[in-house]
């Protein structure tokens, strides 16, 4: 058997001890795991500065180098985040429908862990934490693939925190980590239903379009956003530029931040240079429609490739347009349904955007930097959904259950 | 473009405006279909007649013609399940979430539909009215995909219901018929990913595993029941025959249907025989393990393969077990994960079965035959989900829905 299925099988089996533990018994392992972070906090930097240091030789960027990083700090903040889950309700057991049926029969329907959680990610060893913390709360097993750039960090800390759970209640069964960095144990673990209960892909579109097409397990869909800010005709200037900019700007490399600004034209015939000037004084390449560089002749042209665009970096596209249902219109087509938003003053225009406008978060007033499973007060995020079906929108400890009837009744037959 | 592709665009389009119709609307336009299919009765039996003609000149078995089979009194009774859709309350618009955030933002969780259903099925012309009122009902477009022994039944259905729709303040292309029955079309459906938001197939296993395995479209997966009944030690007779037979013989032919009867020895030595009679009696063939056939030795011998079927027919595969933990473990080896039973006396063991066994439902003293939307008082049934995602169990209106963040503010920027 390979490697996948090994793991996988035994993260399966774990997955019925799970199923029986209390709150309590999660919890203290999760306490341990912390701990344990902080007491082998020496043996996982030298993991690390392995990694680090492949990075480096492979001529790895800055950026990516500094994402794989680990420090003294950091870790202390891994650290931290685990036992801030430890402090969150526990959703397994909540009883979300109850009643009795005309024939007597008691129906309940409880949250129950999902079962075994595949994630597939990249090189960032703090995901690895996360992932294994948010899972085993919600009494699942967990199977991390996380990339090979971070190999020697996951094995580490997956070693770590394996140990921490031999001392609990928690099977450390319940937590493998595949080290076989090679695509084809990707492959494998996309078909391996039966095992597998779900795959959550974390990181770039290649990975997550990867999973997307070949997993027969089901997957939930993470991430890619083409976010948008439009301003109406009525929209406050202040408001448009601080929203436009920090959706933009604070943070250029995450899924909700915002790729292109829809500016109603009368808005833009007022604002559209002031607001361009203030881009250029942050150092964001303007990239326009027409009427755009109509209005500010030094704005580069906008392509449809552009709007299709998540840049992820200091680039924005901005489209000038007649009317809300033309920046309705845009959004429908160019849009991943992230998070889009609506800058006005006025009412039903809001109420027809937030009704209209397809995406797991819909904003008015308000920047789309704040899909986020913290901002939204969940305490945890797994992921931010994309896709429909079972959780939409940022994911909290919720999204990583499942559900059960339990029906009692006293002899009772189907007539 | 291919028939698929046109359709699925039409019906993605149409989607938009299914997003902002009322309750009355959606209502108003189902009760024309209602008396559509009814003013259309002719029409439809007339072509209804030529499947049956046809299916008869394929050698088409009888009960598979008798699924087919449509009567002026089984087209009142599906126009009949068009009006108790009616009266069901609308799930869209639901608040699920509602909340201020310290930083002032109001986020609001609401119901919202999924978007456009495809659904693919077999012979059952009943299931194409029955899958239009519950997509529509929840405001998602539907594009129907029925087997071909069905389609001149299909055609003259979606027909009528299109041209009722026409009347109506759902637009018509909300509902497609594909008419293509070579495979292909279905080949093509399960790769539509941006113009279908999920698939539900319906029908045999092996039309259930071509979707799973082959769709890139979220699925959700139903039917598969290989469901058990285990008597402990301590289960009434009377309770665990009456229970046995409902679920064996009642109605085979269903997915809540059991195959599987697991016997503790202490029952099973008082009791076998008088079951095994039972059962013969009723022209049920028996097939069990060694210690089964020791006592009763006109049974037939159950090998793994036996375990693993789901026979759908009046046969019974039964096991003797120490115990049960032997009982938990063979349902979950062989279980589908979709209905099981315990019948006992002994609490501590019916709450650990409960608690233990892996399925959508599990019942203490009650027929597995109760796993139905209409049984557990949902008015309605889409499916029954045998996955952990997004919705587990019979399937009623919510299942047809997704959720959308709405968040209202005055300017917030993250910091």
């Amino acid at each position: 058997m390979s490697e996948v299925t090994i793991k996988a099988s035994a993260a399966k089996e774990a997955a019925a001890v799970m199923n029986r533990l209390t709150t309590a018994e999660k919890n203290e392992a999760l306490i341990l795991m912390a701990d344990a972070i902080i007491a082998a906090q020496d043996q996982i930097l030298a993991a690390n500065e392995e990694d680090i240091k492949r990075g480096q030789e492979l001529g790895t960027s800055a950026s990516l180098l500094d994402r794989l990083k680990l420090t003294p700090a950091r870790l202390a903040d891994i650290a931290d985040a685990v036992k801030q889950i430890v402090a969150l309700p526990d959703p397994i057991g909540d009883v979300l429908e109850t009643g009795h049926r005309p024939n007597g029969l008691f129906i309940e329907k409880r949250r129950v862990p999902i079962g075994v959680i595949g994630m597939i990610y990249e090189a960032r060893p703090n995901v690895t934490v996360d992932a294994a913390t948010l899972c085993l709360k919600t009494g699942n097993s967990v199977v991390l693939r996380g990339g090979s750039a971070a190999i020697s960090s996951n094995r580490s800390i997956v070693a770590v925190l394996r140990e921490a759970l031999s001392r609990s209640a928690i099977p450390a069964d319940a937590l493998q980590l595949i080290e076989d960095s090679n695509r084809s144990s990707v492959d494998e673990m996309l078909k391996l239903n039966g095992l597998l209960d779900v795959i959550i892909p974390r990181g770039g579109a290649s990975l997550i379009q990867n999973v997307v097409q070949n997993a027969t397990v089901p997957v939930i869909e993470t991430g890619a956003g083409i976010c948008h800010v439009y301003v109406d005709e009525s929209g406050d200037y202040d408001m448009a530029e601080a929203i436009a900019v920090n959706g933009k700007a604070q943070r250029p490399s995450v899924c909700n931040s915002i790729e292109t600004l829809l500016l109603h034209e009368a808005f833009a015939q007022k604002h559209l240079n002031a607001l361009a000037d203030k881009f250029r004084s942050i150092n964001v390449e303007l990239r326009g429609c027409e009427t755009t560089r109509s209005i500010v002749p030094w704005v580069n042209e906008a392509s449809d490739q552009d709007y299709a665009t998540e840049y992820n970096d200091y680039i924005l596209n901005i489209k000038v347009v007649p009317n809300l249902d033309a920046a309705l219109s845009h959004i429908s087509h160019f849009g991943t349904k992230h998070s889009d938003c609506i800058i006005t003053e006025n009412q039903a225009n809001a109420d027809r955007f937030l009704q209209d406008v397809d995406a797991s978060a819909v904003y008015h007033n308000a920047s789309t930097r704040f899909t986020d499973g913290f901002e939204f007060g969940f305490g945890a995020e797994i992921g931010i959904s994309t896709q429909k079906l079972h959780a939409r929108g940022p994911m909290g400890l919720p999204a990583l259950t499942s559900t059960k009837y339990r029906v009692v009744g006293s002899g009772q037959i189907r007539s």
